[in-house]
């Protein structure tokens, strides 16, 4: 209908290369997602996220908030607008989470039951509800290539007792999610114009940091088949081992023909080898949100090893090499990190947009790298 | 030497088309400089700075200011880092101005006397003293391709009297900086790089609102001959009838082969009837600090008017237009009037970015358009 999943080869490692077709075009996996809150990734105009990377293709599909669009400006006048790509200009596949995590980790004065959550606005505090059915018509409005359930994430740490009584409520939710989907989805702003395509719905798995609820957790998902499957409450704060086990174990459950999607990872060793174990798609905050604090990745010199750089330091001040020699970004070809630091520390708006694209580039290039690796 | 400028075609009102060369490179003339405060075009990437506009050549020229760069990050950093044009990534054609402006707008506690200013940074409150040999120093560690003479700013409005008094001061610093020039020019980070090449000093014409010490000074910078002149101390809250005759009668005197620079103007409709008038350069931060408010320059509609959108309008929330339909620029191409306003109501750094990119392109293209039709 929407989602079109081929795996062109898989390695020893469980990795996969693979294309993930969509409404709106074709997504080479594995991928990094840039995220794009408020219809923005912030600071980066779109011509340069369609460009960015060594490669110069950019960011094949890039995720918007749910919660934030719903706020501001409201989903109802992005739908006016024809849907989220139009609104803002972007016609490469897309992503709305389901607005589950926000209204949890921003939103004020939470009630939850079994019918959804009351918040209030982080923005204004107006009071607010969101349930399973309500997630599905903004995220229809919105008209991302790509749904996500509505799901509690449950608070970290949690005893097993706690995140398994969590979970049920989560696979209710998804199934109530996917019930108004379906019963909806042709509503999406450009169901017309794309000959009868509609979003895909994606699963979320949950289960915290218990491997057997994390499986447990899976097959039910699975049991209520969704296009691909997301594995959600990770990267809150565990031991990255532990999320890497949790990861093994449910890519162990979820079918191999479907596209999975871990949420909110991660740092660029972590989205290379989550990458190499077979996950699909990433999305993280990290690149962007480290930009604008003056925080660079790089690579140390004749190594593989990632460092981040803090671009505010004295010893940048005269530095006049690129941010990182082995960059192509059109930062790196551009300018120092002495100008970069000036920028930083004079507190100018072109600091957010040179950092935000060259971390940004860093990512991409990292995951063409592991594609490449993965092709064999 | 550094400079060569030849006039192409003058018009009947006085207007001429030219061709100013710098050691950067050539500047078509009338033309419009972007302002980059402190080694930036606030928001704008340089790469973008290049292309801009509807002939695709961007801007040819920009400014720096001297009084910024001094305090932040130092202009002996920049001079070791090879210069403004090095330390920023931009190869084209600069401009800075001579400091003096900004000690009598920006700083605290100036103290004047005939041998300069003293005064305290806006930043951290330091104590400071610029001299015409210290702004020469400072400049000539910039490196840009025109220099400015140190003048005083008489504040405004101001009697005859003192406004003469003021113009003598302004007419010993501009010989005291035309000997400092001389005598250091070539310490130009570039010099040797450049064959041998140095910057341009021009004189700044003052005299305040009196028509009659508009001539007299302008007479007197003439004698000292610089290779272009500048009529400063205008657009400072007069009439724009007396903006315009101050220009007129400065104009008349001012030797016909030398560029003339009429410094912190204007609205579009300004710069493109001064330039019609024979005015060859031209700068103001208006087109991007309008930006920043979300205030974008547009022709009305079937009409060579122009006019300000305030972007924050409730009008807007829903409007699927681009700024200005006969726009070409980048932003007008691909984002709607709904996008913008919900950049800018949101707080995303992206709005500074994309309006500044549009108003600038306005200023490009309203030049151009006079260039052309000064060519006939
Ligand atoms: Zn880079
Ligand atoms: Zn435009």
């Amino acid at each position: 209908m929407g989602l079109k999943f081929e795996v062109l080869k898989t390695s020893d490692g469980g990795g996969r290369r693979g294309v993930l077709s969509l409404p709106h075009g074709d997504v080479q996996t594995p991928v990094f997602m840039p995220v794009g809150t408020a219809a923005t990734v912030k600071a980066v105009p779109q011509d340069v996220l369609e460009t960015n990377g060594a490669s110069g293709v950019g960011a094949r599909i890039i995720l918007a908030n749910t919660y934030h669009l719903y706020l501001r400006p409201g989903h109802e006048l992005v739908r006016r607008m024809g849907g989220v790509h139009k609104f803002m200009g972007w016609d490469r596949p897309m992503l709305t989470d389901s607005g589950g995590f926000q209204v949890f980790s921003l939103s004020k004065l939470r009630k939850i039951s079994d019918e959804g959550v009351e918040f209030r606005s982080h923005l204004d505090g107006s009071k607010h509800f969101f349930s399973p059915e309500h997630s599905m018509d903004v995220q229809i409005a919105l008209g991302a290539d790509v749904a996500m359930v509505f799901d509690e994430c449950v608070e970290t740490p949690a005893t097993w007792e706690r995140t398994k009584q969590s979970m049920g409520l989560t696979h209710a939710w998804a199934a109530r999610s996917k019930e108004r989907f379906e019963a909806e989805k042709h509503r999406v702003p450009w169901f017309e114009e794309r000959g009868g395509q509609t979003q895909n719905l994606f699963g979320i798995v949950q289960g915290g940091m218990y491997a057997d609820l994390r499986k447990e957790s899976a097959e039910r998902l699975v049991e209520m088949e969704f296009p691909g499957y997301a594995i959600g409450g990770l990267a809150v704060g565990e031991p990255r081992e532990v999320t890497r086990e949790m990861i093994a174990r449910t890519l162990e459950v979820l079918p191999k023909d479907k596209p999975v999607y871990v949420m909110g990872v991660g740092y660029p060793d972590e989205i290379e080898e989550y990458g190499k174990m077979g996950v699909d798609m990433m999305d993280c905050v990290l690149p962007t949100r480290a930009a604008r604090h003056g925080l660079l990745f790089m690579r140390e010199p004749g190594s593989s090893t990632v460092v981040r750089m803090n671009i505010k330091k004295k010893e940048y001040a005269e530095d006049q090499r690129p941010i990182d020699e082995s960059c192509t970004c059109r930062v790196c070809a551009r300018y120092t990190r002495a100008y970069l630091r000036h920028l930083y520390s004079s507190g100018e708006a072109l600091s957010a947009v040179l950092n935000s694209i060259h971390n940004l580039a860093f990512y991409l290039d990292t995951m063409e790298r592991v594609r490449g690796e993965l092709a064999g």
